[in-house]
């Protein structure tokens, strides 16, 4: 029996997170859930889960109170207790759910505090992986991928040493606008940008893909996850999503990780590794998909992936600073403030104006986020 | 360092495990080499190995003796000598690249004296697969898959539980007939069959492919090697032959091993495992391979695999009869004695004529292998 917290719970990936748990009520137990600001899907969740607590970290904490009046359930308010319930003693798994650099503080808690992690949290590693893989080895803490791609990585290097990794392709749908011009995608609505094609995600996740900063963001992720250098790292196009990525070994051998895009998949396992538990989710078949095909990323076009990838290999604050312009430029999109080739040139824009710095310790990053976030604001406003 | 003795040297198998001894020769070590009647090459690869024995079966044995006169090295003749040096105290693996049923007996050898097989020889288990994987777990004996197919199922379960295998997909080129209907094949001649469109194999082995004989022998190879029970088998033809064979678990995760088809890499995974060793073998790349396609056999048309998997599900002395009256089939067609589509009517034929024995032992396994190639030539003696 593992007792489980779940940080961001009335998300996409909190939401099957609970399906997963309904699936498994012998080998899981829910210990504690936390929603920023979904207070009547956080009520639902806690009516059928009983949790030990429950934290609201922006929303109506009194409708919490009143609805949960009748069950046993601690009720907490604010950010800061999301490192409560990821600390607390008898839990064994934290499931990072938050979208954003929200994650990145409660995840060090939990690490600190010897809990493994189900990360479905991208910007922890992006903005501070050389810090939380540090911390999580120093803590024997494992770091379980949520995501379909690193959670593919994770299970074709299940047997092997990571010495004999060679090297890492990691596969993208392209989202909706692939084989489009620049041309094309000047007049992108948002409606357009969050229809993709093969996954059902939250919106800001769904842009990413659109622009495939996404993959920029997962191949930071997985350098970190897996201690590669960004040399080692290869993005494919696969717009099948069936195969969710691959590694390559030094004796030329390749495995794949494939299935049906499907998230309660890795949830589930990254759940209950090193078991596999049996399930009835839907199979993949080959008749389905006679044909699987791959092309090269147009990084000319989605610009956000090289500039990703370059802020990978330059390394130091550069993912932060460029995470957090993504962040802010892809919410101005969807507010409609900005244009779809815009959120490049703002990213771009914002990293040309910050500072590099090498090695940054916590609090550094934390400002570094929070100037890169004033610096693409200004660009947006200028722009506006 | 790994001491090594080849059983089949002068076969594509052989050859090509001597080119991986060859690039290792850090790690392993060659301490005997057999051969049927290939003496020159046996000759020349003593000369360049320099082993302590060297077995010739069914050849020219005063000229070996002859050319390796200066050599410090004993010369044996006659099967029986596959079983002495099979049992040498110095040697860790045996690589069984024998051609058809000749592996069986050094291969029960080799196991009874606790070195571990690298199986290239897959009638070993499709004739007596029980007994043999029964004796290598008595014998703490590791049996590691030479075969691409096999190998790449057992790189699928790196690090897995066995109990957590829900189905596994061998992949089959189809061969050089694929899409053809019977009609079609009814004059194929040997010099089309034996052109291969991806693998480059020995005679037997490259003709089963063209009938898919080759995949049902492998699902049956398969059912032993992964402790299977056959509805877990299935086949899918993937003609670029770069998916290797794939592995489903209970929780719908299918891992697949890939690559460009070459022996060598299975074959030095086999003598490393479980270390891999880097190696400069030619790499895959996806902007080769922009489509990789699958289809479901045709056996209406290759009515070979459709009696294999028959004889598998039915089990007992039907795969042993089977495999006997394949051989006797395939070398009949390569002698131009039959047409391609009897190879099939003739094993069908045999397996009826045979008596069905539900558990044989080693012995009733070579009466009844006597029998059905004995069938086997009367039924084409009389078709002739």
């Amino acid at each position: 029996m593992k007792n489980i917290v779940i940080l961001g719970s009335t998300g996409s990936i909190g939401r099957q997170t609970l399906e997963v748990i309904d699936l498994h009520r012998d080998k899981f137990k829910l210990i504690a859930l936390s929603a920023r600001s979904n207070v009547d899907l956080l009520i639902e969740q806690a009516k059928k889960f009983r949790p030990q607590y429950v934290v609201i970290t922006n929303g109506n904490t009194d409708k919490v109170r009143k609805e949960l009046a009748g069950e046993k359930i601690e009720i907490l308010e604010g950010y800061d207790h999301l490192s409560t319930i990821a600390s607390l003693p008898q839990v064994d798994i934290v499931v990072t759910a938050l979208v954003g650099f929200a994650g990145l503080i409660p995840t060090l808690t939990a690490i600190e505090h010897g809990k493994d992690i189900a990360l479905a949290n991208k910007e922890t590693l992006v903005v501070a992986g050389e810090i939380v893989t540090r911390k999580a080895a120093e803590n024997n803490v494992k770091i379980l991928p949520v995501d379909s791609e690193h959670s593919a990585i994770f299970q074709c290097l299940m047997g092997e040493e990571n010495s004999a990794v060679e090297k890492i392709y990691l596969t993208a749908s392209g989202g909706p606008f692939r084989g489009m011009s620049r041309n094309d995608l000047q007049h992108i609505t948002k409606e357009q940008a969050l229809k993709h094609p093969n996954w059902s995600m939250g919106n800001k996740i769904t842009i990413d893909s659109a622009t495939l900063m996404n993959k920029g963001l997962e191949a930071i992720e997985a350098r970190w996850l897996f201690g590669l250098r960004p040399e080692q790292i290869d993005i494919i196009i696969h717009p099948q999503s069936i195969i969710h990525s691959l590694v390559q070994f030094v004796d030329g051998s390749i495995k794949a990780q494939m299935g049906l895009p499907d998230m309660r998949l890795p949830i589930q396992l990254a759940l209950s590794y090193p078991e596999r538990l049996p399930n009835d989710f839907p199979r993949f078949n080959f008749m389905d998909y006679p044909q699987l095909t791959f092309e090269k990323p147009d990084t000319q076009v989605f610009r956000c992936l090289a500039i990703a990838l370059e802020a990978m290999r330059k390394g130091g604050n550069y993912p932060c600073v460029m995470n957090a312009a993504n962040e802010i430029a892809v919410y101005a999109f969807l507010s409609d403030q900005i244009g779809f080739l815009d959120i490049a040139d703002i990213v771009e824009e914002t990293l040309n104006k910050a500072e590099y710095i090498q090695s940054p310790d916590i609090d550094t990053y934390l400002e570094c986020d929070r100037k890169a976030r004033e610096t693409a604001e200004q660009i947006i406003l200028k722009k506006s």
